[in-house]
């Protein structure tokens, strides 16, 4: 199996929070992005520490639109949450949009009570809850869509971009 | 060129309506369709006379929801338009959608003056705009999200389903 596949299967299924269906879904973008390379129009960051894969986010360009960028996953192994990675991850994957063209990041989420840190994740980092979907999901799980739209002053452009593949 | 990729491709174009962009990513589509089958996620309804294809959906269920589907295009030949096919479509593709399980819909339009019309025309057929995301396609052009959630006791079920492949 390739190597960033292994690393995101083992990540998304680590904490037991997303389901099979989502951590298959997860890999099924790793390997669109195997396949068909920039093409698949999906972008991924990992964050790695000793030569080991500990998290990742996946995101790209909106079709049709001029700078929008949706995030589709963000997820940290879980022995390594709580320790400022998932931010670390995201900020970069920020400035990777940013230098991409992107200027306002979408990110979905679930209503459902599972979903409150994430939720409290995206917020703490300057995300709003911008619209909602009633029942989106399940009847009682709502989709929420949560947007920024990046601020050049408050975007960290040092690391080298090349990493972002 | 498969035929129904031609017809596809004839039908945005005709009416001047959809950007060069917007018809490619129609025929991606149906390209999606032709070689991954079912798996693509993508089903069509075609409309037909006199053995001419004059309009088409595109429509799928949305993947980690129990029972939405999303109807990613409708379209009509330009010279076929206001008689009533696009609305014929549209209830076809709800029964299509109910019959394959799916219990709501949703549908992604701008908010620019141009697609005034099929904003009307999606209101007058029981949808309702659900959410907004400001400037998501461009400075000062919104997405508005509609849905609908389908009425068994509106859906024509009469048609053969099997022709929605």
């Amino acid at each position: 199996m390739d190597p960033d596949l292994e690393a995101v299967r083992l990540i998304t299924s680590s904490s037991g929070f997303f389901s099979p269906a989502e951590v298959d879904m997860a890999c099924e973008l790793v390997s669109e992005r195997l396949q068909r390379g920039l093409d698949s129009g999906y972008l991924f960051l990992f964050a790695e520490t000793g030569g080991r894969t500990v998290g990742f986010s996946c995101f790209g360009p909106i079709a049709c639109t001029e700078s929008s960028f949706d995030l589709y996953w963000i997820a940290v192994l879980d022995e390594f949450r709580g320790l400022g990675l998932g931010r670390e991850l995201l900020r970069g994957t920020e400035s990777r949009i940013w230098l991409a063209g992107g200027r306002r990041v979408y990110v979905d989420t679930a209503s459902k009570p599972q979903y409150r840190p994430t939720r409290d994740f995206y917020e703490r980092n300057g995300y709003r809850a911008e619209a909602r979907l009633c029942d989106f999901y399940l009847k009682g799980d709502d989709k929420i869509i949560y947007s920024k739209e990046l601020d050049p002053a408050r975007i960290d452009i040092s690391p080298e971009p090349s990493d972002a593949a």
